[in-house]
């Protein structure tokens, strides 16, 4: 069984699970609905988008800077695959011998 | 949503599964079955009996030392509520806005 640690880490596992269930969602938003610091977030994010599974846009609204991400399609292959093999290991518990 | 590090960690998350599922196995047969050299695996079982959710039997067999492991009550406890944490986190990608 292979788990992919880019997907597996806990906080990002829930930043995988937060965009693949809400589309996408601003830096702020994700830093208070996950409880992170925005250092900690940050370098979840950057890890995210160096494996190319999160893109982001950078755009003004009413003069301030805002930072909108959402899963790229290869975030959301590997996040399914990753939830794929976790409900293997889960179903496997009921196998008991 | 709370993970628990000691269970999450993905070879450990395979070492509970594996024995919860089997009740016990012996050092040389966890290591084969989950493909670990001795030292991963001597290392992830040693942070598991240090959280209490392991117990070790040393015994001899045909005058050849075996060690067994089993998961403790504890260590029940802990890798069911973490597999309760998963399954919300899964049910939860169902609800989209």
């Amino acid at each position: 069984m292979e788990f992919d640690k880019l997907v597996h880490q806990p906080t990002r596992l829930q930043l995988f699970a937060y965009l693949y269930r809400h589309g996408s969602a601003t830096f702020s938003e994700l830093a208070e609905v996950l409880d992170l610091t925005e250092g900690n977030l940050s370098n979840h994010l950057q890890r995210m988008e160096e494996a190319d599974t999160v893109a982001v846009e950078k755009e003004f609204v009413d003069r301030k800077p805002r930072t909108t991400y959402e899963l790229t399609d290869e975030g959301r292959d590997s996040f399914e695959a990753h939830i794929g093999t976790l409900e293997t290991l889960i179903e496997g518990l009921d196998d008991g011998e």
